[in-house]
């Protein structure tokens, strides 16, 4: 068996995973679920994450796996893109955390709302513009300390931030006045096995 | 020099790390900031963790560390309340995972509105219970195999997620309908040092 991936093109959380399963030369098989007509949700993962959330992974030995902070950790784990020293894997959890809580429903939420017409209203997505930009100001602050990734060396941290704050103009943020995430991203882009999330 | 905690009394988020230290027997200092009046956050907070929220600590060695997921992370590795198991490990970050992403901004914010009267509106109010509900709905399906809690023996998983379960009725939410999870509420309050949130 092979690992399994149930995965949305557009969505940057399942792009989280396979970034980092390029860059390890993990192999895998991706079986596509909607992102907007979630109607097939309870039926195609029911069995397999309480959340009916992707990415969802099931493991070689048939084993589910849910939420992409948890399957960047089981993959990545003693790997060079999880640090040895528990301060430092503290710090890689604590920006993904944050990456779930503050950032993701603001800059993430925007994005889709937009790509798919799904703003509620004019207000509701001001209000996650606003919220994403707190979030960027945080990003912002945390990289400015002369480091170039978040946690140390390039981690699966800087995945999980990067997956869709370099898509965040699609949400219609503007990133001219961040100048050390910008910088990062490239820095991201330009890891051996980078692949596009439209790969 | 003591860890110091960065605390609000009547935050789930801050009493997950309280409820650990008080398991582990950690001794720390609290100093109380406002969830309602968050105007000082720069000012106490803006050195030590960029998404300025509680809870963050400051360790006895200076640095300092946020979000509650990463603090039960740092103190309870390599203790019993984080299995020794890769897989089962991934399993206690995805339950923490998704308690920040689709239990916490439902079930904490619902209670946050109706303990300050701070809701914007009844709509607002109602969508949050409901996706509350689908939250609670998941937790009893990952409580369903018999287990006694959420991945394997006692562990993070169970405090990150037992910290707003256990008031859910304070936002108006009623589980009744949950008979797993309340059963696992008891087996929780009932681990040797355990305190309650208003300790």
């Amino acid at each position: 068996m092979t690992v399994v991936l149930y995965d949305s093109a557009v969505s940057g959380n399942c792009y989280k995973v396979r970034l980092l399963f390029a860059l390890l030369g993990v192999e895998y098989e991706r079986r596509e679920l909607s992102v907007v007509d979630k109607s097939n949700r309870e039926e195609e993962l029911g069995d397999l994450n309480p959340g009916l959330r992707v990415p969802t992974v099931v493991l070689d030995d048939g084993r589910p796996l849910g939420e992409s902070g948890a399957i960047l950790w089981y993959f990545a784990d003693e790997t060079q893109f999880v640090p040895p020293d528990p301060f430092e894997r503290a710090k890689v959890l604590q920006w993904m955390f944050f990456e779930q809580y503050s950032h993701e429903p603001f800059i993430a939420v925007a994005r889709h709302w937009v790509l798919h017409d799904m703003a509620p209203s004019d207000e509701a997505l001001e209000e996650k513009r606003r919220g994403g930009y707190v979030a960027l100001d945080a990003l912002e602050r945390g990289l400015s300390d002369g480091r170039g990734f978040l946690a140390g060396e390039f981690s699966i941290a800087d995945i999980a931030l990067y997956a869709y704050t370099h898509v965040a103009h699609e949400g219609g943020f503007d990133l001219s006045g961040y100048p050390r995430i910008q910088a990062w991203i490239e820095r991201v882009a330009a890891q051996p096995g980078y692949v596009p999330i439209e790969a």
